[in-house]
């Protein structure tokens, strides 16, 4: 954290040649101070290479090169057992197009790799969206019949993560403790990530852009494209997060990704509950018992190698003037405002 | 339906002796004509036994008479093949407080009958929450710390169902294919539930008043108390819903109940296209893309014999001009405002 | 029990109009005392209505009259509270044919009612088995090809319940805590099947005849089969088994039937811990050590609406003489085995 | 292959400092031919760090330095797309001792730390077993009475695995189709195991050498001890197997690794209808049908990351003279019993 005046974003464009195909196994690509503003461009999950209803993914896309990750970066000051926090301070769509697509044996309503069964594929197919930022809206068009419609812009990104603890490296579909690909919502402007730092540097990426979503991903892909995002960091030492935290204005909130999907709900909720007795001071079963009557709780995926709910608390029905995770969101978001401020935002 | 002049809900307070225990297997304690308007008394789900933080559930209730329904209701002229249509005008608390509890081996955050293992139950305990009407609030009060907070007043009918299929009789903590002990919040005032006939008259019942939840109702209760509750019926003739779909002003609903959780997703949402698909005339892959951008996907329970998700697709999403089900909501919702109006509410 | 003469099996044929399709539900067909040795016609789980490759299920079975039960019995003396034990003494094949079926939507390797999705079915086919009972084995004949496969007869009944406990009734295909449709090779001559007495009499039945069948019925249906079966009951007094439990000359067992497949052997194996440790007079935790080095676990079934898991401990590693059930195994054994003699096998 | 003289076991005992702690990762500690014999010391999974019923794996563990493997190994010719066969000739325990544990909140019975609670964990102990080479039985004895029990010896390896694909690296707890730690007792003298190859040399390893446990690894420890274990290894050139296949001389096998544990059901059983239709020229819808009817299905373990099912068709029951895998177990069965005999075994 800084007093100094408010820091001005940096932009970064990463060589595509660089991406990252995985959390953990990468060299950092940059260093990043706390309080450092970026200012990122982030491909989109097939790596640009779907621009037609023509570009089916079994043959524009060659797993595991799906879904590439900016980054990772190495921040400054965090060793393993401390906890980075990443606040987004602007996630926009950097183009007027964004794609998505029905991909073989992969969604929630399909036997997939390891639903496995005996039955045929569904079709295969892309949608392209077309995008007015001016409206903030984007446009559905039907392949099969002459309907469009125009949804709300609803940005943020699908996937965010450290490298992972115990020497793993992950493919960067799998959301897991370290983050990943947990296609929440929540992970838009205005939100603060809490990561626990598993190695020297925490080596964070991003990815996934994606312009809308409906809850769960249902078919296995949001209307994904590109973003340019602005973010920044900070460190809090001595304290390590199991599972990803967020935090915004109104709630604090966890991420549990797992299968089948009830030990998702079960490992955000029970995080959620240990938090909030920790920090509130208030008996584990009191919490137990008031989470069970506030808690807010969305389905982000059930098409992922591991299914992610997350579990939220609105901080008006806990109790007050409790600093969540020393009060970094505060700052972070002061941070935020200025430097949205300064773009005339 | 009628176009007499609006109906007077008719006051119908059940005997408590005759309180049904389980979906199926109970003569109709009512007949209904499709267009009546009942106001009804129904009890809370711990049968008005407990009312103090010293009523442990141990020691007051002696399963099965648990969760008692109002009800069965024969409503004329439903048959096997049909849809029930219950549109809830009202939904009000009956008393001035309420009440929580943690049962032992029950609940999403602790071994249970069926996810069974070794360890010690958490310990049992009662909340009693206060009622301010007038605030359209209720106050949550720890045990354990002298911590207390004020929440909105939210209520729904956890359990609502008809006989179900196959010649079954279920218990009545049972959410399936017939409704049942869904714990879904958006079962409120204003929603039309729509549930396929399995037997003559249809035998639908509710109960388990929930003066407010979190989602999923972690700990296996929510804010439980009595309510007074307005609806009224409808029949649809030859069209037979496979699960529970709820409709209000704004959207449509699917509710699939089972487990593990991410199958209630996968009905609840696969349930949700095929609807859409046949009433809208767009393809099916169309619409599954469409409810993938779309459909938000609420957690009702993950505590019940089976686990419920509610998937909802915003009508203002999807083609225009659509009378899902025939148009059914519309025509109870103006009997509703009817009702209310005359009511002064 | 008796110390007089050997009973002499009588001879039971029901009339197929009086088959139950449900546990519960139904009057007795028959009264029996303990000790009575019943020889019973059962008929196939399609009753008998799938006897060439045309007779396709979706066109020769209506649901839910599949899996006609033989039954149900009142046993004199039983009461809620009490155990049944229902002691097998021969299931022997009734016909030289058998069938088995792949069902649409139906099977472990398909979307289903359940884990819902929006693929095609797999296509529906019978295949006709034919029996030598002199060889002790029945035939496989490839439907699109010429190849043919000789198979042993193994032959034992998938289904056997009695009435649910909390007035629940259920569908003769669902298998939990009352035993039903398990589909357990265990259930077998040599068994005794010990189940937990939830109404007057226990209103036992059994059906769904298996001849031979893989473990977790992979497509659904097991080589299926009339059988002839002889019985004996007897009841245990005062003592409730939660959930079903089986015991041979080698074995006793617990069945675990839930969704998804880890909870019912949770179910199974927390059980047979409990069992073990009750009985033998060992702490929970050196019976949890030992049933983690001893126990095989036999998937019966994970195709039924819930899936099915036995847990089995081999006599000769527990403390020695222990009375399991009471002994009740050993003297039904010993009934048995009069009878069968009698009978010269 | 070879049709030089039957080749000698060559030793290996590699320094503890160099054991491998992932699949994936590392470099290859030694390089190996196809046809070539290794007689390799393998470490227990507490890295024989537990030797007394006082030493708790909370104090003498400390994760992720848990479960070492022997390895990798280098095979010569292995590239991505191909498998890797290895057949193990001889697992004899290394040791006159062995341990088991109930380690905190892990376990099949128990909140783990992904179907997490708030409950209090089972209590952590430790059990030491006495191995009996002669007799082939090592003794179980109670800690908390007097009560002890001879078993019978039947060592495997709970873990053996290659490089994952897609860049991943994976904890040695985890099995997934790499193979890793499938705790299967499949994984035994006589059995060759195939894994698709992902990297160059395919860096396979093993470890977890498993005196004897129950099906599902109920407690999520068996009789752990570090063993001599001779093995050799044949590259299969142009066929990946997705997930692990297993050979003897009497079954072909699949294991599926994943959760819930109907998935894993679903993987091993899929890819063995696959598997035999391709290598048999039986349709698919006949060989669903027979192996329906014939395969057994042995639940491995349902403790680890992912569970494991290892689905089994007994070649008698399958067509006569197919080459499974090309005829490559036959091939190294006759290594093995060369090698055995030259030993005197």
């Amino acid at each position: 954290m800084t007093d100094s005046p408010a820091p001005l974003a940096e932009r970064f464009v990463q060589d595509p040649a660089s991406y990252a195909w995985t959390f953990g196994g990468y060299d950092p690509i940059r260093r990043v101070k706390p309080g450092e503003v970026l200012d990122l461009f982030v491909e989109d999950c097939f790596a640009g290479r779907i621009r037609s209803t023509a570009d089916l993914p079994s043959k524009s896309i060659e797993f595991p090169f799906i879904n590439p990750q900016t980054g990772p970066f190495y921040v400054e000051g965090a060793e393993p057992g401390d906890t980075l926090a990443v606040h987004l301070i602007d996630v926009r769509p950097a183009r007027d197009w964004a794609v998505s697509a029905h991909v073989l044996f992969f969604g929630s309503l399909t036997g997939t790799r390891y639903t496995a069964g005996l039955q045929e594929a569904l079709p295969e197919k892309v949608w392209l969206y077309r995008v007015d930022a001016a409206a903030n809206e984007l446009t559905f068009d039907a392949l099969e019949s002459d309907f469009e419609m125009r949804l709300p812009l609803e940005p943020f990104h699908g996937t965010i993560g450290v490298a992972p603890a115990a020497f793993e490296v992950r493919n960067v579909l799998v959301p897991e403790a370290f983050g990943g690909n947990m296609d929440s919502p929540d992970v838009k402007a205005g939100t603060t990530i809490y990561l626990g730092v598993n190695v020297p540097g925490a080596l964070f990426s991003l990815g996934d852009g994606h312009y809308r979503m409906g809850e769960g991903e249902v078919c296995g892909a949001a209307v994904e494209g590109a973003m340019n995002t602005i973010l920044t960091v900070e460190v809090i030492k001595g304290v390590y997060c199991e599972w990803p935290r967020f935090e915004d204005d109104d709630s604090i909130m966890v991420a549990g990704s797992y299968r089948p999907l009830e030990d998702a709900f079960r490992i955000a909720h029970s995080q959620l509950v240990k938090w909030i007795s920790a920090s509130a001071g208030l008996s584990m079963s009191d919490t137990y018992q008031l989470v069970s009557q506030i808690a807010t709780s969305r389905i982000a995926n059930v098409v992922d190698p591991n299914y992610t709910i997350v579990a939220r608390a609105p901080k008006r029905f806990l109790p007050r003037d409790i600093p969540w995770m020393g009060g970094v969101h505060d700052r972070l978001r002061t941070i935020g405002r200025t430097v949205l401020a300064t773009q005339g935002r």
